[in-house]
């Protein structure tokens, strides 16, 4: 099997992917915290809120497809179809962290306007986990766009070359 | 000027970008409505909003970048950046319309768990408003993205055949 500095860092990008998606995954999916509110109490959960779900299933199927692609053997037809495959994982990567952003935002700093007050006060935790979740899913954004840059300039090197 | 079928679809599509990612920014910023609450008055506006905010600004920069391309000559070097760049571009855009739909999702419907009530009952058109810039919004997306499928499927078959 032919190896080359290129194919190398390929794999090492795809490598590190896998890793920062499974993190965002675990990380965004355990985030749970009891909190007192004056007397009721209420358990604040990735669940309650839809963007933070989608996150969750975002990343678990980018870390199955990271999983997968590690085994797609270079110079087989199934290499074609996965830069259209990057592509889309990257637009989906890029949604699921900025929705999940959006919310988050709303989360620390609340909406005046609407009324939405913040509740990272009440939950501290559960904040710190979501963060650490958003930048594990920033990192995978981030490793999948060079994945994606790479490609299509060797791709057009090749062409133009 | 040589003209094929491929080049007028291309430029037939980034036509169709630009007047939906136009028709995104205008609606999104005249967004806004003045409601009674009880006692209160208050306006609600798109820049009350930093995820509406940045979809402005998404889509303002996109129309303008979608007006520029349409004047790149074809076979000039800087086609080649035009990849890169209609990558970035839709990735940005991705990003947008997500934040914007996750907030737009918690004003339609609150989140009973954080205590976020829906807005939408109080300033009707505002939604409306919002929900046709969010419509135009992801035109621009799909439009973006099929450009770019276009463009990787031309450049691969290029090679490949």
């Amino acid at each position: 099997m032919e190896k080359n500095p290129k194919r190398i860092l390929a794999l090492l990008l795809r490598v590190l992917a896998l890793g920062a998606a499974v993190s965002a995954t675990i990380v965004m999916a355990t985030s749970h915290e009891r909190a007192n509110f004056f007397t009721a109490s209420f358990e604040a959960e990735y669940s309650d809120t839809p963007a933070f779900k989608y996150f969750v299933i975002v990343n678990a199927v980018v870390s199955a497809y990271s999983l997968i692609a590690l085994f797609v053997p270079w110079g087989s037809l199934l290499r074609r179809l996965l830069v259209t495959l990057d592509l889309l994982v990257t637009m989906l990567l890029t949604s699921s962290i900025s929705a999940a952003l959006a919310i988050a935002q709303v989360g620390k700093k609340g909406n005046s306007h609407a009324g939405w007050l913040p509740i990272c006060g009440q939950v501290p935790k559960y904040c710190d986990h979501v963060t650490g979740a958003l930048a594990a899913g920033f990192a995978a954004v981030i490793i999948y766009t060079i994945l994606l840059m790479f490609s299509v300039h060797s791709v057009l090197n090749d062409l133009l070359n």
